[in-house]
């Protein structure tokens, strides 16, 4: 099976995603979802959070940075079309522009300089045929969620089944290429049912041995509600990209976490002469030696 | 493919290792290879060293101990005799009787009060005539290494086949019970060669979908030469416990290595209710409570 490569860019900087490559880190932190205080200063118009989640985010390691400006009550077309040309004036990693709002992707994509991930759309009909055609329009790469119908099935044969659907009628009916196509293989939450970890890694190894297609995921989710959450995250990256996992939506300002996903990249030899790896414990050496 | 139970025990406890099981730590530090000062100890009959290093495994989460007294120009068979015994005064664990002489592993195994793992033979024919019978005699189970004549085979569908040949020769010439064969899919310095990694993984992976044989190694090996060893060990093992690692020998004193294991153990289901990981957790937090 060939393994696809997914090209994104920003105005100056490509980044590929592929099962041969070190894994995409796609910071997770510019969101407002369950930040209150973020919520309230994105309503009277104040983005200067922003600037600090890039700043941190880009030290930290993020090889792209999500978007999502959902705020209740707000014109979610018009913040998300203002942060991405203010993110693009900070940084030059490409961007994955986040919405439910069809509007609101749109929106985004036009004010976009470059080749965007598109996050995302599921298997429903209606979404796809809402969708697909921005992604075409625009030229972007898209992050598909295999299910259904506001269900997400909990069998692995199930959730390809329907990543079957989305690259069928993406590329034939979208003209859309293989590549392009980003799935989310669904993590959820392992505090609350034990078996959905072994069902992810199944997931992820069946759409790697049958498509070859890049994965993405919400990394944080599976750590929802349990003690740990840093360790946990440090443990099910790594163990993600040895199932075939390419690439998370994730917490790029934790350095436990970042480095475990690195040490993977070095382990599964994605760090040509392990250059990154040493590289980043000469950089912490020098930095702990300035503070002394 | 049956997936299989290997039994431990000591006099008094029992240790079973398996697929559906929480990863069986073997404490690696009872050796004297590369520890200058314990070989002068072992040498002048000072064995005071062995009871910190129990203690400190044990305190750190080890389930069995891997006790090797390879010492050049002693009388190895009697140290391991006299370890065993002081070692089962100390702790309840099984133990890992190590040695590349099958006098000292005859020794060893006559002093020892339980169900020992032997660690090891290879796949060469007068290693397995060695060492298998005394497997039989003193109703053990047996680590075996897939290579041959001295050379580590480099491919995963090689050391396969020499597993393919050890279980044979193992249960149908022997009569050992094809439970009591753990293999050690041969894990390799990282640093030395970024494939090794992959042919690990791979290796693993296919001795748990041909046989369902319980599978242990060297895990410390993999980091040898390369910085930042601890963060190597605990992303490793986690990939390799996905693969189908089932146990390791292995640094039982390092906590980030240690929580790496019982967070993959909670991922996989290995964790019933998220027991024992909410219970360290606990005691954790109990440890900095008494501190400050």
């Amino acid at each position: 099976m060939r393994r696809h490569h997914t090209r994104l860019r920003s105005a100056s900087k490509e980044v590929v995603i592929g099962h041969d490559r070190p894994f995409c880190i796609i910071g997770e932190r510019i969101n407002p979802t369950g930040r209150r205080i973020f919520q309230e200063q994105l309503r009277e118009g104040d983005m200067s959070a922003i600037e600090r989640d890039v700043a941190a985010q880009v030290a930290g390691g993020a090889d792209v940075l999500d978007v999502n400006m959902g705020v209740p009550l707000t014109d979610e077309a018009e913040l998300l079309s203002k942060a991405v040309t203010m993110i693009q004036s900070l940084t030059d990693l490409p961007i994955c522009i986040d919405s439910s709002v069809v509007e609101a992707l749109d929106a985004g994509l036009a004010a976009y300089q470059g080749r965007a991930l598109v996050n995302s759309v599921t298997a429903e009909d209606d979404r796809l045929a809402a969708i697909l055609p921005l992604v075409k329009k625009y030229d972007a790469a898209i992050i598909a969620l295999p299910n259904d119908h506001d269900e997400i099935p909990m069998e692995s044969g199930k959730r390809l089944e329907l990543v079957r659907k989305i690259v069928r009628v993406a590329t034939e009916e979208y003209g859309i290429a293989i590549e392009d196509i980003v799935i989310d293989p669904l993590a959820m939450p392992i505090g609350a049912d034990t078996t959905v970890g072994n069902t992810f890694f199944e997931t992820v190894s069946g759409i790697r041995d049958e498509f070859g297609l890049n994965m993405t995921c919400g990394a944080s989710n599976t750590s929802f509600g349990l003690p740990g959450r840093h360790a946990l995250g440090a443990a099910f990256l790594p163990m993600a990209m040895t199932a075939g996992l390419t690439s998370a939506i994730m917490d790029a300002r934790t350095p436990q976490i970042v480095e475990a996903v690195k040490a993977a990249d070095l382990i599964l030899d994605h760090d040509e002469w392990s250059g990154n790896w040493i590289a980043a414990h000469r950089a912490k050496q020098a930095a702990a030696a300035a503070v002394t």
